[in-house]
């Protein structure tokens, strides 16, 4: 019995986030429930449903389906999330992508190695 | 360069979290904002400090620290979160557990496998 | 151009296992191939593929396909994995799971927390 | 009971591993040892021990450690893995490091990206 709970728990799966936006998802313009959005859009992604609907993501959330609509319409024009053509099917459709939060995480953590490259300049010149 | 930023990614660290939190979160009574608490907690203690203060809580988010430290008991008081006494060091302190969590998590899983089977079984049954 | 290097580096992907299975295959009665050949099985279905061919296995190993033929019949053997029908698409076919893995892996840990609980009664009654 | 199974479970930890190293080891010139003895030096450092000693890694293989020796130093040789002074004790100790790791897995993507970005040239010039 509670090796079924294991394989079940496994099965479940488990999603993987850079604890860098967990760190400075703030410093990018985000509140605690458009992070969320965009932490369930990835749930929903790693589970194969690549553009899950305001409706799903509302199901599992504390807001209504029609804030879902226009937090994910704000993430996509803050260049968080976009929306691509999913050619994998025969029937055309469209899925989310996050590529563009990485992107935007690296560009953070470059500048931030760039200030503490600059700082041990300085702080050698002295 | 390139290869310093992937260094710098891969040092910076991934947390996981069970999907089945991004599902079940609102089930278990939290809301988005108490969700972002505990998994700023769980990212602290990936980091290797196991008890952040509501301080340092708030500074990678939108809400006050006194608003971090009311959420803090709030997850304490639904058992989703404990402290416990740290042995780790000379010095005697405290540190988070997010264990309860855990386990509500697998209660919830039981709970919803068990109504699957008795589902399977009412089925057959017609 | 650092950027698209970060965001090419998430998309290639993670895995995630389970510490315990690094400590204790030798234990479960596997050596070092026999664990890549299950970390592979692992990584493919992952990325999709849930029924990766000797042939796809050991283009990245450096054993030939009929030696991974031997150990995809061993780990079915040892109970570590099993073929399950796949009915996700309409031909029918096959699927890799670990599921049978993961259970020996609690058995482990069950039969490891028994005995340190004994300890600590024994412990106790000096 | 079941659920304190999934404590331990989560407590035991997971590591992650990008599946790039699952697929281009063998172009980075390891074998399966090596890579388990990579893979296990990772599990160490998850669990907080920076230098797992060649004795701490054979108890978990089928490898002697004083074949672990050997394959540390090539390791350190292949330029995979490397010892850095660890400052964070106050007694001066060493750690790993697999920075060097994730800098070749880089090398490996980025060569393999330009070969594509070649080839959609070379295609559409046709």
């Amino acid at each position: 019995m509670d090796n079924k709970m294991i394989v079940a728990w496994m099965e479940s799966g488990m999603m993987q986030i850079p604890i860098l936006l967990m760190e400075k998802y703030r410093q990018i313009g985000l509140d605690e429930k458009e992070l969320i959005v965009l932490l369930q859009v990835i749930s929903f992604i790693e589970k194969g449903n690549h553009f899950p609907t305001p409706e799903e993501l509302s199901e599992r959330m504390t807001i209504t389906s029609k804030e879902c609509s226009l937090i994910l319409r704000r993430l996509i024009q803050l260049q968080l999330l976009k929306i691509e053509k999913d050619n994998s099917e025969e029937v055309r459709s469209e899925k989310y992508s996050v590529a563009p939060l990485w992107t935007k995480l690296a560009d953070e953590l470059m500048s931030e190695q760039k200030q503490k490259d600059l700082q041990t300049v300085l702080d050698e010149g002295q």
